[in-house]
């Protein structure tokens, strides 16, 4: 017998189903229109950003990287929640500009940006985290042939990286950013050039659960932009301080301490070198926000033995769900939190595996689940699918096609 | 220093470029309209069937498994190559409709069909590989409701397995196909219903190299059936022996030996058994017949130093090359062959990192590989990306979208 925990809190229980926002699964799925479906909770959002604001220092902003979840009703929604957003590419940029974001709060990270996206995010007033000294060049050629002054950032590759992560984004050689010790010879040239400078953007790795890792990594990037600072020898308008912070997964998963953070940051803030007094901090988070906030829900088409073992066909699978299916940058498949979502209030009976439609023996969503008697018609919720799911996974692998996608 | 071989046989170089089809990499990308582009190989496929139908038994019906490229002109192309094709989905149904493709050499094998999906099925006229009892019984409803003798093969969970395969499809537990000790009863009933009986399909693994193992798994599918059409105790109409022939991949793959596993399956199809005699017998590749015939092309837009490594960050990445970055199905990530195009005839001179364009260090295309100069504008070939490339890999991930896919 494998987990299937943690569900996420703030899923509800309702005529013996699982629900969200006061709607049964049934009626979700009959909502979506059809299964599989991502549901994802406005409220659920709404109490994350609250929460997350509350535990955090005021003068703290709170951007959304939409790469976690760019679907139109999320990115609707956030922008009332949230300070600004982060996008890696073009095809973001035509999202967020889609569902109304306003571009002047949005920054461009991304490490092979197209002259065609630069020009793009430069004529929309987009700030560029700039990832190399020649994006630099091709930023400010392009500024100058549009007769606009480009905004423009740094993305710095730190010396240091947040331990712990899950996957860690500095620390080494990286494709990622500028490497720190040349940062201070391109911001002058930024700053000479007449572009509008934007500051630096330092971002040390994701998916960390531990607050002490995050409290010392928040240490170092605010070390280390005060040390760039002074080298520039300008004023910092903005510090992006990154994100990391994580969602729990599996069992022994413990939520991030938002509160020891909260409070390390603000005795840090009281405390802010002469660099860093007027510059605009924000930290920038995206699967934090809305991983469990979303639940995928799909159907069982077929139960069936063999050798002993009882399976659970559905109609999703991986083509959905690839992280789920311990298929995306995962050495060893562990189950992410599941459940019978038709009979969410039922006792635990037999062991099962859950697996999707495709014909591949890759398309696992739960080993060895211990989980409440499940005949066909029944739906699977798989919970944490608010983040790097949908637009994650190889929807048309198999000729499957999407799933549909509903903000309750 | 890491390998970037093997570069399957039949590409050229012309003007000192990657060449297919006596276009150059340029002009291929020309052709494709943009960057990143899959390029697939009209005569690689043609050459790779013909000289698989001259290894192996005349008698031996050839079909291709669409999943591993569903592409319509690679379709249209392999529709006059081979002797039937294999579905996975009710999209690919649409996509093999789409493309003139015969229903009636279609078979459907899939664990997760839903009712409309055998409902369409059923209705053109396509052979249903049954996975399971409750699956059968459906497509029998459905074939009364619809007044339409629905064709029925059944799909055997085999108590064996292929050695060696990438990817297992037998012996134990599986969600495939039903365990053979059930078969016989099942054919019975299928006998009985009035549906018109298809036979057997019976697949055993994937991506496998070694003739032995595929010899072998070949011989015990053979037996397998004979023992299943005796205790069925009715003729058995077809046989769907599986596929299982893999490419190579990595520097100390050696290719199939088509020739041998043809000489033991013409020794065996001169002796099969009174149950056979009369089967119509084929064997379903996919990656086998494609695989090798398409190449994936993308353009470096930075090339930049980190700590003393130097970093190729190219148009394109995991989001259409998702197996090839490691990520999929993958334990320890290894290269794919791969090149730069536009320098295919210059020496090696430095060891690079070719990295995709998405903002997340899975994103790697070939790790610390001896190539040739190459600069901001050069294209970079990842070679082995005519299965399981375009539509196995998450498109829609951080905005990107599709690649640009061409036959030539």
């Amino acid at each position: 017998m494998k987990a299937v925990g943690p569900i996420p809190a703030g899923y509800e229980t309702k005529d013996g189903q699982l629900a969200v926002g006061g709607k049964t699964a049934r009626q979700l799925v009959e909502r979506a229109g059809r299964t599989p479906a991502f549901v994802y909770s406005r409220d659920h959002l709404t109490n994350r950003v609250a929460a997350l604001r509350a535990a955090m220092p005021k003068r703290l902003g709170i951007n959304y990287a939409i790469k976690a979840n760019p679907f139109a009703p999320v990115l609707g929604h956030m922008a009332g929640l949230v300070d600004g957003f982060d996008i890696a590419s073009g095809g973001e940029l035509a999202l967020a500009i889609a569902a109304g974001l306003d571009p002047s709060k949005i920054s461009f990270a991304g490490p092979g940006k197209r002259d065609a996206e630069l020009e793009a995010a430069i004529r929309k007033g987009v700030t560029l985290n700039l990832e190399s000294e020649n994006e630099a060049r091709r930023a400010l050629a392009i500024g100058e042939r549009l007769q606009f002054a480009p905004k423009l950032a740094i993305r710095v590759n730190p010396s240091f990286e947040l331990r712990g992560s899950g996957m860690k984004m500095g620390g080494g050689a990286k494709p990622f950013g500028i490497d720190q010790d040349r940062v201070p010879d391109l911001a002058r040239q930024i700053l000479e050039s007449g572009a509008e400078w934007r500051g630096l953007h330092i971002f040390t790795g994701s998916q960390a659960l531990g607050a002490d890792a995050l409290i010392e990594a928040q240490a170092n990037v605010l070390e280390l932009a005060d040390q760039l600072a002074r080298d520039i020898g300008g004023p910092l308008p903005k510090l992006n301080m990154g994100g990391g912070f994580g969602i729990p997964y599996f069992n022994k998963d413990r939520p991030v301490d938002v509160a020891s953070i909260g409070e390390a940051l603000e005795a840090r803030f009281a405390d802010l070198p002469a660099s860093l007094a007027d510059t605009d901090l924000c930290i920038e988070l995206g699967r934090y926000l809305v991983g469990e906030a979303g639940v995928y829900l799909t159907e069982i088409v077929d139960r069936k033995e063999s050798y002993g073992e009882t399976f659970l066909v559905c109609d999703g699978g991986l083509h959905h769900q690839l992280a789920a299916s311990g298929n995306f940058g995962t050495v060893v498949r562990r189950n992410y939190p599941s459940a019978i979502a038709t009979k969410f209030a039922e006792e635990a009976v037999e062991i099962v595996d859950i697996v999707g439609c495709l014909c591949t023996p890759l398309d696992r969503l739960a080993d060895k689940a211990h989980l409440p008697r499940a005949d066909v018609g029944d739906l699977v919720a798989v919970f944490c699918a608010g983040a790097y799911g949908a637009t994650a996974s190889p929807s048309a692998f198999l000729g499957q096609g999407p799933a549909a996608e509903i903000l309750i």
